[in-house]
Parts: C-alpha cells; sequence; structure tokens
C-alpha cells in the first residue's frame, strides 16, 4: 500500500504555521515513517526531519544512513543533508531551522531534545503532536483498511486460540500460541500478548507468567500485532469451563459499558464523553472503584496514539478517527474482565473494525 | 542471572550527588532495567524512577500497571507510588523531586521532558547518561558472562549462515536465515540482520532488500540479539566465490586496522586513540575518506551506548568497558568491508569477546 507522502509533507508545513511553530524537527519512528515513508531505528546518532513553512523539507541523517535514507521514500520526496561521526548535530540543526517556537516528535529521545535546546538556545520546543496528531489522527481510508485487515487478522487469532486447550497450560503457553497465530492470521509482526489468568486478570497490563490456568478461571487476553505498519488491539476475556456467576455478571456489565461507549461516538462529541459513557455503566452497577484506566486510545502507526478517550480531554471527534473501546473491572485477588474493540468515527457514528463475538466464550 | 539491583541503586544516588544533581528521573528501557529489573514498554503514560541522594528511591507507575510493578524486582525493592489515568503525571513527580539541577534517562521521551520541565519550572535538566553511564559502561562480570554468551552464539549464527548457499539468493533471504541462525544458536531474540551484497555493501547501515547475490560478490553481515537481555553485534565480510584482487586487498586493510584498534585498548587510554589506530592504518592505505564512521560504540543492554569510540571523546577506557570495534572501507557502486568484534576492557589490555575467524570467508 503507498501512502500520500508527498501531500502529507505540505500539510504538515501548514499545520506547523497554523499552529505558530517555526519548525518541526521530525524524529524516527511513527511520526518521520508517517510524512515521509522512512523507518531507520532510532539511535543516539540524531537523524531529523526538518519540516518548516515557506520552505522545502530537509531530512539530516547520518552520513552512514546516507544510502539508506536514499533508497526509502524519502530519498525521492526531501532533500538530504548529513552530518559525520565526531561533528555536531544539533549544530547541524540550528542552521536549517529559525529560532523560534519549535515542535518536536513526542517519541525524540530526551538526550536529542537537550542537546537541541542547547544548540538553539533561544528556541521554545513544544510537542510536535500539537502540529502531527491533527493529521495522523485523522485516518485516510488507505489507513482505515490496513487498521481494519489488522483487526480482522486479530480476530482470527482470537478464534483460533480458543480451539487450544487452556486448563493446565501457563499463561506463557498461552501467550506464545497467540503471538503464532497473529502471525498466521496474517499479521507481520507481533507487538504483544497479554493472558492474566484468575486473579492475575486484575492486572491490565499483566505480564503473562507462569501461573497454571485452571478451569473457573477467566482469562484476559488483550493483543496484537502489525499489518502494513498499522496496529490491531482487542481484548476478549474467556472462561475456562462453565462461569461462576460473578463472572458472569461482570462481564455482562463490562460488554455493556462497551456498548454505551460504542453508542456514544459521533463526530462532534467530546472525547471525554465516550468515557463517561462506559464509566456511568460501571458505576451504576457498583463497580467504579475497580475500572481505573481510561475508556480507550487512538491507534494508528502506534499502539497507543491521539485521541485519548480520557476525563478531561475534550477534543471533539472527527470523522477518520480510530480508536479503541476497552473498559474493564478489576477485582484483586479473584479475576478481572476487560473487553476491546477498535472503532473508527464516521458520518454517521462509530463502525467497529473488531468482530470476534464479545459475548463471554467458553474455552476447555 | 540475577543482577546487583539493590546495589546499583546505592552508587546511582551517589553518583547523582557527587554530579550535582538533586535527582535522577530514570526512564523506561536500559536505564530502568539496569537499576531495578523493571522492563516495561516506553509509552505515553509515564513511569519514572526517582533516584534522590540521601532519600530512598521511588518508582512513580501508572494505576494500571502497579501489580506488574510489584511483581517485577522493582517490587521488592524500592516504594512505588502510583497516578491514575486523568491525573497530571508530571505534577506526581514534582512532588517528589526538590527543585535543581535534575537528570533525565536519555532515551525518555521529549513529550515526557517537555512536559516535566513544564511542572518543574525552575529546574535545569541534563542528560542521565551523564550519571548512569559511569555505572553501566563498566561491566561486572556477570554482564561480561552474559555478553559473552551472545557474542559466542553470534559467533556460531555466522558459522552456520557460512554453510548456506548464497548465490541466487537475496539479501532479505539471507537475512531471514541469519535471524533463525542466532536464535538457534541461543539468543532470546533478533535485534538486527543487515546483509549488504555487492555494491549495497558500501551502505555501512544499508536495509537487506531484494537484491540476489551474485557470484563474485562481497557480502557484509552485521548482525545481533539478545541473551539475557544483553547485546551481541559482530560483523563479517564473506566472499561469494573467490574474491577479486581489490576484495582482498580492502579485506586485509580493515582487518589491519581492526587489529592495530585492538592492540591500542588498555586501562588508561583515551577512547579517542582507539579510533585512531584504526583510521590511521586505512588512511596510509590511502582509503581515509572511505571509512566515513567511529570505530565503536560500548555495548551491554544497548546496542549502542557509552563509551563511543570517536574522535573527539577525550573519556579513558577503563577495565570492565565492553565495545565494538568496526571500521570498514566503503566503495560507492563497489562494494564495501567492515570487519567488527566485541571486545572488553582487562587490566592487561583487550580480550575478544567474539571468535569467529576474522579472514575472508569463501562461501558458495
Amino acid at each position: 500500500m503507498s501512502h500520500d507522502h508527498a501531500g502529507r509533507l505540505v500539510r504538515a508545513a501548514r499545520e506547523t504555521d497554523a499552529a505558530g511553530l517555526a519548525a518541526l524537527l521530525v524524529a524516527p519512528g511513527p511520526d518521520l515513517l508517517y510524512l515521509a515513508g522512512y523507518d531507520p531505528p532510532p539511535l543516539e546518532r540524531l537523524t531529523a526531519l526538518v519540516v518548516r513553512p515557506g520552505a522545502d523539507p530537509v531530512l539530516l541523517v547520518p552520513e552512514l544512513e546516507r544510502p539508506r535514507a536514499q533508497a526509502s521514500p524519502a530519498g525521492s520526496l526531501v532533500a538530504l543533508d548529513r552530518w559525520r561521526d565526531g561533528e555536531d548535530a544539533y549544530a547541524a540543526v540550528a542552521r536549517l531551522v529559525p529560532t523560534g517556537r519549535l515542535g518536536v516528535s513526542d517519541r525524540l529521545w530526551a538526550s536529542h531534545l537537550l542537546g537541541l535546546q542547547t544548540a538553539l538556545g533561544g528556541s521554545e520546543f513544544v510537542p510536535g503532536s500539537r502540529v502531527l496528531s491533527r493529521l495522523r489522527a485523522r485516518k485516510d481510508p488507505g489507513e482505515i483498511q490496513l487498521l481494519s485487515r489488522a483487526a480482522r487478522a486479530a480476530d482470527e487469532a482470537f478464534s483460533r486460540v480458543c480451539r487450544e486447550s487452556f486448563a493446565g497450560r501457563t499463561e506463557s503457553e498461552i501467550a506464545r500460541l497467540l503471538g503464532d497465530h497473529l502471525v498466521r492470521a496474517g499479521h507481520d509482526s507481533v507487538a504483544f500478548t497479554i493472558v492474566a489468568t484468575g486473579p492475575d486478570g486484575a492486572s491490565p497490563h499483566h505480564e503473562p507468567g507462569g501461573r497454571t490456568i485452571r478451569t473457573g478461571h477467566a482469562v484476559v487476553m488483550d493483543f496484537g500485532g502489525r499489518v502494513g505498519g498499522y496496529c490491531s488491539d482487542v481484548t476478549r476475556t474467556v472462561s475456562v469451563g462453565y462461569p461462576g456467576g460473578e463472572v458472569r455478571d461482570v462481564h455482562d456489565i463490562v460488554t455493556l459499558a462497551q456498548e454505551a461507549a460504542f453508542r456514544a461516538v459521533a463526530p462532534g462529541v467530546p472525547a471525554e464523553e465516550v468515557d463517561r459513557a462506559a464509566r456511568q455503566v460501571i458505576e451504576e452497577a457498583g463497580y467504579g472503584e475497580a475500572f481505573f484506566h481510561r475508556t480507550g486510545h487512538g491507534i494508528g502507526l502506534e499502539e497507543h496514539e491521539d485521541p485519548y478517550l480520557v476525563q478531561g480531554n475534550a477534543e471533539l471527534l472527527e470523522p477518520g478517527m480510530c480508536f479503541s473501546i476497552e473498559p474493564g473491572i478489576y477485582l484483586p485477588g479473584q479475576f478481572g474482565v476487560r473487553v476491546e474493540d477498535i472503532v473508527a468515527v464516521t458520518d454517521g457514528g462509530a463502525v467497529r473494525l473488531n468482530h470476534a463475538p464479545r459475548e463471554l466464550a467458553v474455552v476447555a
């Protein structure tokens, strides 16, 4: 799939100007991949795409990575400038940008930002997401297609893992199987595989370990990978054997909260309203204290990106935005339940990109 | 292998004090893994270990990651503090640290540093490597053992890949085989596999692609992975079939430069002297312009870390330091040659951790 990097660069320069910034310094990672199709590893040698209103963009690279940059889509899009080992990369940036307010990629390393702050003494630095989120959060049809393919592949991995035997295996074993299924179902790579059984389910970001899965456990599985650079991220909670009453009740509440948040999505709705919709269902059921994280996060080239569905975020939803809706209830020492789909905002409301059944599945 | 995290935390507080810093803010990544054995993914939710002279360390985590942090080695080493989605994580840090000069992990995200700079207005921020490199660069025997195991596994992967057929295969195919061999030879994971054939060898950080390897090509292979968290990184250049005269000559020069740099290593020698030793051999052979990168980089929990063997780095080598020695000669449009070993500084000089033959190997 080819992306419109040239158009994105033009829009980035326009947004940089509109935000009152003199330039935007784009670091390796999702910002650089999004704008110029170049994806070197972030390292101690500075690579930075300089986006300036009224001037052509320049990609500054370490000399030894010049051929690699030249061979990437960026090579035919932007001029390359380079610095050599032993030279001052920050001084090289200072020669390219005017003094003023400068945006820097959120993921730029602090050591690089400190180097830039020293070399560009009179400048003020602000998070580049103020500019780039406006572009990146609204996905174009090609991006939504990739997110959709990733979501479907994650659904298929869930369907396949449910046919495995859970009881008697460890979390780590199921996590490994889940990773294999993600790849076989069409992912280019695996990003994460949370498998949290019984009491471990009360830890939302549990690291799968040696705990053995037992009949009667609820098992939270939260997993994802990448397809064409774009992320999947889905959560389902399954029951090993027939579920007990509280697991069924809690799962019902979480599923209703997930549905309520989904229905709250529409263009023009503040992001925090979606959080509130899910939270209200869980609070009214008496589990408010047990839902202690935000309802969701944007997704795209990053697993987590703008917009965040969290109290305090009054940002208005717009068509093309894609994010997770993932309420959960966590009961320490007992179990946890979370249900998560990726959704896309359309003119008419939201559409789900995940279609795995949301009912409590029973596994062996 | 268990590491002395408690001792490292004590030494980090001492070095923080000695460097005149009020506190050190340690971010997810190698610094946090080194000091506290905790390795969450770096994300938009702030996690920070606060190291303060004269006070106990505190690990600030997002509420939903508290169980995960508690279950890690950090859980029994340091007090945990937490912030919840919707709260201001930077204000939470500000409550834990005094105003003053503060060190921050080099890999902390710029967005987090900008948040901290706003919340801690009167403070000055400096790279945390000023403190942590002093600890991390001098490896203890357990760390050298892990680096050594990783290096031996990489040597074994090289030996195995040399028994593959190269001619007629693409760089990507050999890169995939190399990755498989790295894992089968004992790596926990693969970090990178550069395979650059013929003219692609003139690009030191070449991204392996669809170019077909031909008889007569020189092929640069630079690859590594992790064993127990510690990195391997080795480069060998092989010839597909009997090598031509210039490839042999250039390979001889690079091997001699590598040996000269190796012999230059001793406690008390400035890092840049090792660079100079390699460069002198290559310059005297008339290829000075074709060796346009530094001679090496430290290695440990990161592929690249202090000390860097580069002109301008007068830092004195000390026993326990481990780094690469990797001179190269790159002839655009023709071929490239690089030879790289990891070495450890001892009281008596340097020892090599890699033992793969450095002679130009001929493959099929």
